[in-house]
């Protein structure tokens, strides 16, 4: 068999509790779980690619670019980076470093969704993990779901981690 | 971290076209997925557990608990074992057997998506692979997906690997 790594895309995006830049629950928990499960077993035959897809708002920056790899990329961040979100890929980067596995990790601007199925066509990993919250039909009416859409529109196998029950908030529609 | 290994619950079914013992083409998919992309980079590290679920027809014959583990298991089947889909697994068991995998594999009798988030819930796997013909949503409208049922209803993570359309079949209802 061929030697090469597994590519595997873990969508994050940022706590809307305890505010940016820190991760949400269900991306901390789908990130925590690909590595418990998967990839911990062999952490060289892994890649792991963070997308992080940010909303655009009023602040009206660019689409960037930026790749991360490794915590020593973080050092020397302006104003411009924290708003796009590299503080909140800080966290993943940081904890792939301390686990010794491989990783890569950006910013796009646009509507999640779309902007993940976008790059799964772009970067074509071997799979995607995204969190949930596991909202009932009711909540979902209001919300949407990222991780509904993604497993039926993105060109990849989609693996959704629900958040667990003992980690949901009070009002579930936080995170 | 601690040392346990990651159980992987492959869900699998029989050929729609060649006639049975041979698994469809999108369960055939799906193992050799599961076994590229996850499981080759340390075979020791995952088991898998293989579950057929046969629909009960007018043979009338019981629910049934056998388990298979190894090649030799499948050395005496009678006509109640070839009926009950034993032939089915051990394509998969002989392949484990080879790549070097640990596995386990039964049938039950019933409703495939029923049975299956049943059996999710008994045996507790760390993931669920399912895979999926990849059908548009008028051939859904006829023929139902086990796929997204289990994606909606089973209490662990699950994926879903559709097949590549390089092996559809002229009518792609058939598998």
């Amino acid at each position: 068999m061929a030697e090469a790594s597994s590519r595997i895309m873990v969508a994050v995006n940022e706590s809307s509790i305890k505010g940016y830049p820190n991760p949400s629950i269900s991306s901390k928990g789908a990130f925590e779980w690909t590595i418990e499960k998967i990839v911990r077993h062999n952490v060289t035959a892994f890649d792991l690619l963070f997308l992080h897809v940010q909303v655009p708002d009023e602040d009206g920056f660019d689409d960037m670019d930026s790749i991360y790899a490794s915590p020593e990329d973080f050092k020397h961040l302006n104003q411009r980076n924290r708003i796009s979100g590299a503080h909140l890929l800080e966290y993943f980067v940081n904890r792939c470093h301390e686990i010794g596995v491989r990783c890569q990790a950006w910013t796009k601007l646009g509507d999640p969704k779309e902007v993940i199925c976008h790059e799964v066509k772009r970067v074509q990993p071997d799979f995607l993990v995204v969190g949930s919250r596991g909202l009932g039909p009711f909540q979902k009416v209001f919300v949407g779901t990222v991780s509904e859409f993604c497993v039926k529109h993105c060109e990849c196998p989609v693996i959704t981690i629900k958040r667990k029950a003992n980690e949901t908030p009070q009002d579930p529609i936080d995170d």
